[in-house]
């Protein structure tokens, strides 16, 4: 069984095509949902489905699904279901998300033309709005699809243009009225780029995803007072900026003295905004936003617990006043060990070198992990860059990837 | 001699009508160049100046000028000069420089209603954008009037809406061509809130400024880089916050052991702008501005370099490239013997308690010191606050002020 490199590289290089940004790579891309290029990138996907004898049909909230049922298999049997995304961050990389769609589709086809048939139907999926770039919620179609958020409250959401999720599937065509449903999958596998330097480093064509990182969200807010910058002496002074760069270097310290017990963890404060942020006031009012993911949820809580701690303690060490606040909560996800051990098995048949690892970003499969056995599989980011026109990988890893997709979907039926 | 407190208060509360602002203290105003609210505070000030028998004149950027000779005075006297400011920030306060404008109306008023005969002409000033809101250079009338700023170079300025200076001055008609310079005045007074809390924590109603901080300006750039903040892990990442806010501790901790030696010097990071600044995104660029003063330009510089070490360091602790410049450099500024020896004798002679002490912020005075003897009065500011509707100062106090002025012009004359 054969992958063909350059028909999955064709498709990846004309999807790419769809909302093409200038770029000194030569190979942007933004695809928000609803907009012109979202509608060409689902066309062309139709269309692929449709050249590989798969039959596609759109959910209500635009996921796109083909199905192909193998001769003498019975059209009830639960399919393996294959995929990822088509849309992409304001101008983003070209792989992020395609390459787990097509991948996904020239692994169907390399199983076609092969002289292996399958037990099972197999599907190849397309997800809506994963990059969450236009409507504010990340992995929005799959999280419809498994019933975590409903059609309805779904199509009620609006973009900054003030137009709901459901006028913008309408006028792109892709409001449709089939089911797909993960929870009818035997099994789920999306292929995907690291967005990290673990693969590269290593020199290791293939990540096998045992588990994506639960998220933490949390605000802290530092309230000092605003006053000028050189009438007021240091020891009257009550700097909020000062107080909340204390916090920032506590959050960078704690989270890396978990990681020697949890090597997952990571704490970001990526965003700051300051008040009123002129050079010759005393900032008054610091606002952060710090993120936390491990796959141990103990090890967020550490971090959080401990942060958190810190951060009041400013308190009694500092004239100000502090608030923080824990928001969101997602938990880490063990993914199936059924799909992770044939991913495993599938490489080393094919002697292609494999090494498991966890998901720092989320992911469809996060999602789909709740209602189906689901792994994922990573292909290496050239300097760990995506979100962006610098996001690469090389051709070879791509079909690499498909290959052992279509070994281990035909192992698992 | 006596001066009339309701006179003044009355005088300070119809000028902080002219662009009166909504705040629940009731007193905020914002008076930009060019606006109608300077143009009406402007044409009251000549009609009281006319009121008192001081014959106002314009000169090419807006000051204005009122001058008294009293009876038996040579006209070509050099004369004793006392003023301030009428512009303010937006939603700025009602005393910060109408408070040393039209005090300086009362003291000569209250001279001419006295048995006192001065020997010398009195002038009353309000010099233009003092501020800087408008045309982003502060003491900007001053600045003119002392020739570090020729009138063409000023005139030509360009506000935010892409109006010229001259245009700004020409529409609300105060373009004139009368002639204010400093170097032909005798010597000059400025009243001025304190806009700290020395004043009112002493419970001592007159400051007298023996000298203005020196202020030098520095940005301080981090170079990181942006990346995932689930995909990325602790040991990997180049977060430029993080390094950022290394300094911005290190600048306080540095400018306060500074302050052992130079009470007088302050250090603020005041501006801090991170990129991209997004929640899940380690920050990829921090750019910082950082205000330094004292009355002391060694103080300065020690602050300045060993700041700069400790920011250049970092490049060998952490994976960032760090970029510091020293912008601008304002010198300190030591007032003159005669008029901080005059305002102190008065003072005791009146039994109003002073205390000799520096100002932080910059003042018009600053300039006009490097042409005439110079000092400034100040006076307690509520809760040190300024550039505030609740920037207040007791009517009492604006009285007293006005009182030792006059007393210290007479005893200059």
């Amino acid at each position: 069984m054969a992958v063909d490199r350059d028909r999955l590289r064709v498709d990846i290089k004309e999807n790419a095509q769809f909302g093409a940004v200038e770029s000194d790579s030569g190979c942007g891309r933004s695809v928000l949902t609803g907009s012109d290029a979202d509608q060409r990138a689902r066309k062309r996907f139709i269309t692929r489905l449709e050249d590989a004898g798969l039959e596609p049909r759109v959910d209500p909230v635009g996921n796109i699904a083909g199905r192909w049922i193998p001769d003498g298999v019975s059209a009830d049997t639960a399919p393996i279901a294959l995929g990822s995304h088509l849309d992409s961050v304001p101008r983003g990389g070209i792989f992020d998300g395609p390459l787990g769609v097509y991948a996904a589709l020239e692994a169907v086809r390399a199983i076609q033309e092969s002289a292996e048939t399958p037990s099972r139907p197999l599907e190849v999926v397309s997800f809506t709005e994963e990059e969450g770039s236009r409507f504010g919620v990340g992995t929005l179609g799959s999280l419809v699809a498994v019933g975590e958020i409903s059609v309805e409250e779904a199509l009620s959401m609006t973009n900054d243009d003030g137009d709901t999720f459901e006028e913008c599937l309408e006028r792109i065509g892709f409001a449709g009225s089939s089911e797909i449903d993960p929870a009818t999958w035997d099994a789920w596998l999306e292929v995907h780029i690291e967005q990290d330097t673990e693969l590269e480093s290593a020199e290791i064509p293939i990540g096998v995803v045992d588990s994506i990182s639960g998220i933490t969200n949390c605000t802290a807010a530092v309230a000092g007072e605003s006053n000028h910058a050189g009438a007021t002496s240091m020891v009257d002074r009550r700097d909020a900026l000062s107080a909340a760069s204390e916090f920032v270097v506590d959050v960078e310290r704690i989270a890396k003295e978990v990681t020697n017990d949890h090597p997952t963890a990571v704490a970001t404060v990526g965003r700051q905004d300051v008040e009123p942020n002129v050079r010759n006031i005393v900032p008054g009012r610091v606002r952060m936003e710090m993120d936390v993911r491990s796959v141990n949820g103990d090890a967020i809580d550490t971090i959080v617990e401990r942060s958190a701690d810190r951060f009041e303690r400013l308190e009694h060490e500092r004239p100000v006043e502090t608030d923080f606040e824990r928001n969101r909560d997602m938990p880490p996800i063990e993914l199936s060990d059924r799909c992770v051990d044939a991913i495993e098995l599938t490489a080393e048949r094919l002697d292609v070198e494999s090494t498991t690892m966890h998901s720092g970003a989320v992911h469809d499969t996060g999602n789909v992990a709740a209602k189906t056995d689901a792994a994922m599989l990573f292909v290496p980011s050239r300097d760990g860059i995506s979100h962006s026109p610098h996001e690469w990988t090389d051709w070879d890893d791509c079909a690499i990837s498909a290959r052992i997709l279509a070994a281990t979907a035909l192992e698992l039926t």
